[in-house]
């Protein structure tokens, strides 16, 4: 390896578990990139590691995670990139690494629970440990669907503890910088809160409106006469059922937060369509249209500036 | 005019009152195919009017409405694409012309207001009159979004009464398909509670939502995380406030009706989430997922075989 190519690495070893759309992208993004000197790879299922070194995904795999686990030295980082519900386990099988220094990172939606499973783990925050979550996904998954691009412009928030490592921070900073990702750091409560607003309430709403409409008497017609807002609408409904299940299961407490928010707003906008209190119906429609309007000027600042 | 021309005629006069995207896009699919004589359009501004004329969309147009109505003669249709809450009025300046004959119908998304219009200006339905709603839109709007091709495979459902003229039905319908529509006929009631779920709890919810959101002490700050799900689920937040505010307010009952039905259910999975029913979460997220996609599969059998 050149000196010029070392400049630009981020760690010397990155190992991935779980090599899907969100790892294997990652993973695809350092290994294109040269930001490694090994992508190293861990799935369940050997076709899918024999499949992603096929792909130029990861230059190398194994079923066994703990035998992975075992290679790594000091300032490597690891990425979890299983799902939510399977990383409190992967935590604990990590222990001996990131003891060792290792740096453990994540991707999972809700970060909670998995903090939770590493304080039970090690009894305390150990420096190295960098929880975070990147706001990408797509209606594609698997390893097929690994995408080098997947993180560019696109948010990774990061959840560090007030003991962690500076440099373990910078490090996982670093690696998604790299591959075209902002960073924000935020506390573990608020991330839980925010994305429950923002993505998981919205998940809810949309699975509860075709579970609504499914139960009419006249459903076998009702979805005939539904235009393009509906279908956009429901997208999400057309999600991973397990994934969302795991995450709105793990992230109860502000999820149900963010049902009874929803459900007393709702109430309100009902008594003005009730009253037909014409004029509050219109401010409430009227704010919301602008604020979705700064709020997707936001979207487009990020793109055009990367902040 | 030639006679092979005059074989695809669906009427001699057509008058679109309201030239905007709705109603400029009916103008002008009928006059480009040459499916009327004469295509005449209606405007509250003489300088829609005359744009409207500049456009190809119309071949003239006034706004003295009445001094328009009165030109027509029987078996001419009047297409009413102004705003839902000024339909009603409309018809009460159309009372002469639809005695004479002329065939009467609408674009407004409710039926039900418009039909009492119907019934408080003529005492009992005319033979003439067929209300309509053509389930088509777009983010864009006025004369200029004007589009030919806007209902190709695109629904519209008729809602005439049990006295209605076959004929008037039979015209009217003949009008929607020559420009690439299919043609449901629908009670009133029906379509408003069809459509009440289908379009008008959406984007009640839609904007409830954001509504939600931005009542936040992080108002500031959420929106940033929120990724490609929370855009389109939000998309029709963006719409119209006034025109949402009349149709909500226009179909009440139905609306409210649909409320309460979406918050029993949505209730009902914060009941599964609460009491951590894994199995009933599974299965009501499991059996929107499969709902969703049969309804994406009946969307795309309207495109194949417009049917």
């Amino acid at each position: 390896m050149n000196t010029a190519a070392s400049q630009s690495m981020v760690c010397k070893r990155l190992l991935v578990v779980g090599i899907g759309l969100i790892g294997g992208s990652l993973a695809k993004a350092v290994k294109d990139r040269g930001l490694a000197e090994e992508v190293i790879g861990s799935s369940r299922s050997t076709a899918t590691v024999e499949r992603a070194v096929e792909l130029g995904i990861i230059d190398r795999g194994d079923v066994d995670i703990e035998a992975l686990f075992g290679q790594l030295e000091a300032g490597d980082i690891v990425f979890l990139a299983a799902p939510t519900l399977s990383v409190p386990n992967l935590i604990r099988q990590s222990r001996d690494a990131v003891t060792r220094g290792v740096i453990l990172t994540d991707g999972a939606s809700v970060k909670g629970n998995i903090e939770k499973a590493v304080l039970e783990t090690f009894g305390e925050y150990p420096p190295t440990v960098v929880l975070g979550h990147p706001i990408a996904g797509s209606e594609k998954h698997g390893v097929e669907a690994a995408n080098p691009l997947l993180y560019e412009n696109h948010r990774v928030i990061l959840t560090p503890s007030p003991t962690t490592d500076a440099g373990a921070i910078a490090a996982v900073t670093a690696l998604w910088q790299s591959v075209g990702a902002t960073v924000n750091l935020m506390a573990v409560a608020e991330h839980d809160r925010v994305l429950a607003g923002t993505s998981h309430l919205p998940h809810v709403l949309a699975y509860a409106l075709v579970d609504t409409l499914s139960h009419r008497p006249e459903s076998q017609n009702i979805f005939r006469y539904a235009a393009g807002g509906f279908r956009d609408f429901t997208r999400i409904a057309g999600s991973d059922p397990t994934m969302w299940h795991d995450i709105v299961l793990a992230n109860r407490e502000a999820v149900i937060e963010s049902i009874d928010e929803l459900a007393r707003h709702l109430d309100k906008i009902r008594g003005f369509i009730d009253t037909e209190d014409s004029d509050s119906l219109m401010q409430v429609f009227s704010d919301a249209k602008s604020t979705r309007e700064h709020f997707l000027q936001l979207l487009e600042s990020i793109k055009s500036d990367g902040t």
